[in-house]
């Protein structure tokens, strides 16, 4: 059960507002989560943060810190963008906050997650809702959507762990393959993009189209480490060489 | 409906720092609430207030202010207090947040329902608690139960609209393209299988193993059918010639 709570990583990305990061610390910690990555930050350490962050300051000392969101993500097996836009579940799965809550309890006993909490004023960019596998959104007033980014830290956060102390008693995991991580699967999708392009399927003028949709089509499964093996083997086969297993 | 967001009046208690004030304004709006009643703040109005509120300042404007909680609560049928202390449910009705979301939901049709908030510090006091008739608990982690008031108000609005909206608040209904059924999955797996033959990847002595394998991967995804044309498609181009689409 602890492990589970340790396995959410909360990812704030260029928050603006060094009071809405030490804000979502407490946040997080007021409903027992602990990992939070923040993706160049404005300005941090502050004050500000540290005085909004009340009694949650260690989650501030052990935040870590990085450049990119795929530094943020490279131990993830599973992705969550949170969205304030609806129109974007034509081409995600889109999920309720509170179902997303019942989903992360019971994917978080043996995967790591990731939720995206983008930039106060514009949110998540295109390039990176690409890394996510699936969306959440928190449902608000149609005539004034404007949440606060730690707002929806406390939401989502409260909503996961609604759901994780309700599945204290939920059945025991059968032993399961682990899930491929994230920095694998973009691996994968870069493999299977040369592969497109020599057996010439990719569009040279519109490349990144096929592969969203692709990138869409593999996220939604959870990849297995052996099931990985074989993808990137019939690819290595398309091209003529085997695929050298690292690791 | 309508109405029933109008009969929902959150009630703040000699709230200390304005901007609570603020963030608890633009939480309320964010999730259609409208009603503030503020008894005694310390500082208010206030330029932070402004600050945190937002878009949302109009509520703010419109805030009721009292001096005793008795004139805030005057006009209500029904007052809840919010407790972060779970004993005191030995004496009156305690409601974990999701009930009582659901509870005021069915009570806002025709009864005018104040929500209080205490101090930041100390909360509720207890000649306070004799004007409740019952205690909403949200529910918080036992080694650090410090929710920022404003993050109270917004969960507790949040669990209240969630309720009153049912359907409207749920995930947007999306027109879903649909999934393909299963003979045109069979078709796809028989293409597959002549593909890895022809690429040699398949074991000629034990070919139901990898398909095996195969057919539990793909067979987790549910495939929209502009996905199977992708993946036919690809399997296509791997022969050297264009996938002709049926029907």
């Amino acid at each position: 059960m602890k492990q589970a709570f340790k396995n959410i990583r909360i990812v704030m990305i260029q928050t603006s507002h060094p009071g809405n990061i030490g804000s979502a610390a407490r946040a997080m910690k007021v409903m027992g989560l602990s990992e939070l990555c923040l993706i160049a930050p404005k300005r941090f350490p502050d004050a500000q943060a540290t005085a909004m962050a009340s009694g949650a300051d260690d989650i501030l000392e052990q935040a870590m810190r990085v450049d990119s969101l795929p530094e943020a993500i490279a131990d993830c097996q599973i992705v969550i963008g949170t969205s304030a836009r609806s129109s974007r579940s034509l081409q995600w799965q889109l999920r309720s906050a509170r179902e997303c809550g019942a989903y992360v309890a019971e994917q978080s006993q043996d995967k790591k997650i990731a939720i995206l909490f983008g930039r106060e004023r514009s949110g998540l960019s295109n390039a990176e809702l690409e890394y996510c596998q699936s969306l959440v959104h928190i449902p608000c007033n149609p005539d004034y959507s404007s949440l606060n980014v730690a707002a929806a830290v406390q939401l989502m956060a409260y909503e996961c762990a609604i759901h994780m102390n309700n599945s204290a008693l939920a059945t025991p995991d059968v032993k399961q393959e682990p899930v491929v991580d994230n920095q694998t699967m973009e691996q994968f999708y870069q493999h299977l993009e040369t592969v497109l392009q020599e057996i010439r399927y990719l569009d040279p003028d519109n490349p990144k189209h096929l592969m969203r949709r692709l990138r869409r089509l593999f996220g939604r499964i959870d990849i297995k480490q052996s099931e990985m093996g074989i993808l990137r083997g019939i690819l290595s086969a398309m091209q003529g060489r085997k695929f050298q297993k690292r690791g």
